[in-house]
């Protein structure tokens, strides 16, 4: 494999259009806060479509919302290769997480609208919709509706915790689009992204080759007990949720340590009545369990199990859990990831392989076709967070490098 | 001491207004949800002014929204005795906390205008602002206010969570009343309030005769440590803030178990950013301590912020945390407990000495003048709940033990 061409993206551009897009939901603290469907949400989704017009691309917008634009290729009959990832972001997120992976597709093929080069295939680059599953869960929502993981109508049903439906919230914005659900867009996926951990950094590497995504599950769990006067009823007379579910997080950071490099997580808490004198009667709390290995996986979710179990009776409470998600363990396509190691030494960068932590969309689409992940380094590993970094120079790396994979991957083609 | 009359409460009509103002808020599991100083709070002001006015009160309301409803007596120049309690409530509690001592006072006033029957002193119903702290911290403030216990200014800028102050509150609902503070607007205060624990129920009395008030002390946490990705963060590189949190939870249960009576909880708590995929970065939380004994009440808060400073260093937190508030240990006045136990006898009712586990604006108006309380059962003991339930017959009995206890102090007037 070798790529035709010595094309280059423009650092600065792609550099000025992530700083331009962090204004959509941006946070005093130099992050976004851009959840999915709203108002913020629309306002990126707006000059992405306009962008991509701009340069001759045509935008479809799919039921849910996902945004396919297709710049044309020699052969209209081929299925476009595609890149992308997503324009939504956490309540306090960061500036990169998704949307470097968007504006890099964008950049690509604004290079080649700039030089005239025409790939064999047509290339897509695709902006899904609540990837980050802060608004509505499970993440990376849309994708999976893509392939097949959910039925559209169970997900435009989700609610937010206001009780706003993804559907109601995409009509609202105007992205509830026309074109219907269907897997055969496009026939490969490259996705860049920051790592969101600390090995590229740890390491001062530029590219990591992703091989594959670890297995997630989500649970949510309420916990039942009895509101109480905290002046006037007596410790053993209690039951209090939120002495269980505390005996619940500290259970899941046991069952994290103890299955290295697995981890296990509380992100959400909503405790009630949440006043300063009342004894906490119900506390709902979601758990994030995740392992490469899905044997590990399922040790790690019975010993969460029977630690809420044991927290439920220890303080006479009553419990309502379900899994509501799950991800399996996904490896990507070797040749796939070929094209990436091609195209980082055409660039002049070794390549670090990789196993991600985090989830992402191209863990859906890679049951669909071959797909693969670039990651490039952020700041300290931190991420989900407003003081997520990236500097210029290794997002450009990881641009040109997606690049130069996908014309590795086009030349394939005819 | 002998009471000079045979009047008697009207058990119905008193049930009735404790039933009819419960719509003021009124929530579908039958509680109410009334916080200090919103829309809700105004109609049930608005409803006891007007019920105070058509039976001769005149109602003064003070620069904190506290209302002063004053029924003449054959002495103008003696100072009122005075009963009441507040007629705010929690986020969801029930109908009877507060509102029963306000509405009793009331019905006593109702019952001597029906009557004709004139005391020495003039008779005064209290509605105390904000006596549930739950909106703005801490509790029992206006009666604090009244009592010297807070600055004027300082109360009227608490800020609630939104940044609404106390202040700003009242303006709104147009109840910061002209009236300066002082404190001589009365000479006694007599509080009726149901248990809101679980004694009087379990040994099937009827009345309590209250000592006195345990000690309390507030604290607000926050834990600082860093946001961050659940899938792509290692265990041991995390600063969850929560599972620090998680830990203070736990320790705070120990040490309430370990300092019987003593009480200890955490009620309110908010964790940031709060999203299912986020290590929480921040953690706000509410600490209540309470005993009878100071001595205990210190050892109690040292072992507290002992587990604070390991659970934050175990964790790689930093700490913020303040005592936002004290109510020392309260006795009440023997004259006045003599009368409501004369009064109860009066009425056929034995009596059961009693320490509130509760604070109480009596605790606060104790400093002031003699006070004392007088509790009747409520259901289960529980309180702070929508399910908070007190009998028709319960409630006239207090209501009846409180018009004699106030007869019993009066006739020692001329």
């Amino acid at each position: 494999m070798a790529t035709q061409t010595n094309l280059s993206i423009d650092p600065r551009r792609l550099w000025d259009s992530i700083q331009d897009t962090a204004r959509f939901g941006g946070t005093p603290k130099g992050g976004v806060r851009r959840l999915a469907c709203t108002g913020e949400d629309k306002l990126v989704r707006d000059w992405f479509r306009a962008e991509c017009e701009a340069i001759g691309c045509s935008v479809a917008i799919d039921r849910c919302g996902n945004m396919f634009a297709t710049f044309p290729g020699r052969n209209p009959a081929l299925p476009p290769i595609a890149t992308g990832s997503h324009l939504d972001t956490q309540p306090t997120g960061g500036k990169y997480d998704g949307i470097l992976g968007v504006l890099a597709g964008l950049e690509v093929i604004r290079t080649l609208a700039e030089t005239g080069y025409q790939t064999n295939a047509p290339l897509m680059v695709v902006n899904w919709t609540n990837e980050e599953g802060s608004r509505f869960p499970p993440a990376m929502q849309c994708s999976g509706v893509y392939a097949g993981a959910f039925a559209l109508d169970d997900a435009l049903a989700t609610p937010d915790r206001e009780g706003v439906t993804l559907g109601q919230a995409l009509d609202l914005i105007g992205y509830a689009g026309d074109e219907p659900i269907r897997a055969d867009r496009f026939q490969a996926m490259f996705e860049l992204h920051i790592e969101q951990g600390p090995i590229l950094e740890a390491e001062q590497m530029t590219i990591g080759a992703v091989l594959g995504v670890q297995g997630i599950r989500w649970h949510e769990v309420t916990l039942y007990g009895q509101d109480a006067h905290t002046g006037a009823t007596p410790m053993n007379l209690r039951r209090d949720a939120l002495c269980g579910m505390a005996a619940v997080v500290t259970a899941l950071q046991d069952i994290g340590r103890q299955h290295a490099p697995g981890v296990a997580s509380v992100g959400l808490v909503e405790n009630r009545p949440n006043s300063r004198n009342v004894v906490p009667g119900e506390v709902f709390f979601t758990v994030d369990l995740r392992h490469p290995d899905e044997a590990m996986l399922d040790k790690m979710e019975a010993a969460f199990l029977a630690r809420l179990a044991a927290a439920a009776q220890a303080n006479s409470l009553e419990v309502a859990q379900r899994r509501i998600w799950e991800s399996p363990a996904v490896a990507f396509d070797p040749i796939m990831i070929a094209c990436v190691k091609a195209g980082a030494e055409k660039a002049g960068l070794a390549t670090r392989d990789m196993i991600s932590g985090a989830g992402h969309d191209a863990a859906y689409i890679a049951a669909l076709v071959p797909t693969t992940m670039i990651f490039v380094p952020c700041e300290k590993g931190i991420s989900h967070n407003e003081s997520e970094a990236a500097t210029l120079e290794d997002c450009a790396a990881g641009a040109q490098v997606l690049l130069n994979a996908i014309l590795e991957y086009d030349t394939r083609l005819s």
